[in-house]
């Protein structure tokens, strides 16, 4: 049995508060040290069936982060064009990624494929493998802003590229492209709220059956 | 400036090392104000273009609740079907939901057709939007656990069914179903570690490109 203070449960809520997507790195570099206490999050992340189907990329190499970088640019330019008249102007001025900045970036994929659970909850519902990397995302995510590293998530990018760019097995699907690194400043209001984009709900949408 | 001193830390750590899927439940209540302060951690979740897409469906009713458990049940029968030999009758054995007890039940939903963030972050991966909210039900899951709470995930439905039972909006696409009670026992193992039915993995898989 293993149970913990008021004071942990405060200090748990202060830190989901204070976790930001972060778009805005300092490009001194981060410990290796500090990096793998953040990754050993994802060793007691809950996956279905025990199947821990995490893949991970880190790109170091300059070749790597310039693809990426390019084809984040594309799909960002491409986005720009679904806007029009004075959110078209509000869009082009967000900054939505750290990639040409962060000095730690990872592509982040599930194993389709992966024999790990024999399957196990994944019968009706395989997107549950996908899931599972989201669940240890969010812990290294939490565990990252605990160290006071930033994190931040980047969705606006063609997976199918990114992929061939570099060269996964086909089984791997993406689910997420990380940048991590120190941030420039720290907040707890999300910077699309901060810049009018949008704000957050006042309720959580919950009805009963 | 909101900085976590090392003892918050090794609590953080601690607090994910012994978060686990519980499927055996008390079935004594849980009180109103202790299943809020979990459920506030939805409100800091991140989200993509902060549309904040989670639709919470909590199961109240006596018949509400007895249709998905039969959907988990035939489900389950289904799947075994998918075994044979000793792995069938291992699987047969496990506990795999904890729906017949746990005195608190949702079925979480990622309303794809939302307008909140217009869109931002879901053009070329509009999958961001259901892992959105995912990571809040990690949240939500890691706020359970420090408070004492057990929550279990449970896959093994069939979502339309649960849809049409539930009657839901045609948008809404069921993410999880999640189970929430005091639980019988704490571990820092997962069941079906202790079960035989599958081990953790000794390393992280990390490539660099």
């Amino acid at each position: 049995m293993h149970s913990f203070p008021q004071s942990f449960r405060d200090e748990l809520s202060e830190l989901m508060r204070w976790r930001r997507d972060v778009r805005r790195f300092r490009t001194d570099p981060v410990e290796q040290a500090v990096l793998d206490r953040c990754l050993a999050s994802f060793a007691c992340a809950p996956s279905v069936g025990l199947s821990e189907p995490w893949r991970l990329v880190q790109l170091t190499s300059p070749e790597a982060r310039a693809k990426a970088l390019a084809n984040y640019q594309d799909a960002n330019a491409d986005a720009l064009k679904g806007y029009s008249g004075d959110q078209a102007t509000r869009y082009a001025t967000l900054k939505l990624s750290g990639m040409a900045e962060a000095p730690i970036q990872f592509a982040i994929y599930c194993d389709e494929a992966t024999d790990k659970g024999a399957g196990l909850g994944a019968a009706t519902m395989p997107e549950a493998r996908r899931y599972s990397v989201v669940g240890a995302i969010m812990q290294f995510w939490l565990t990252a802003r605990a160290e006071g590293l930033g994190v931040g998530w980047v969705s606006v990018l063609d997976p199918a590229r990114l992929n061939a760019d570099l060269d996964v097995p086909p089984d791997w699907h993406l689910v997420a492209y990380l940048c991590v690194g120190w941030p420039e400043a720290t907040s707890d209001t999300p910077e699309l709220e901060t810049l009018g984009w949008e704000a957050r709900a006042a309720a959580l949408p919950l009805e009963t059956r």
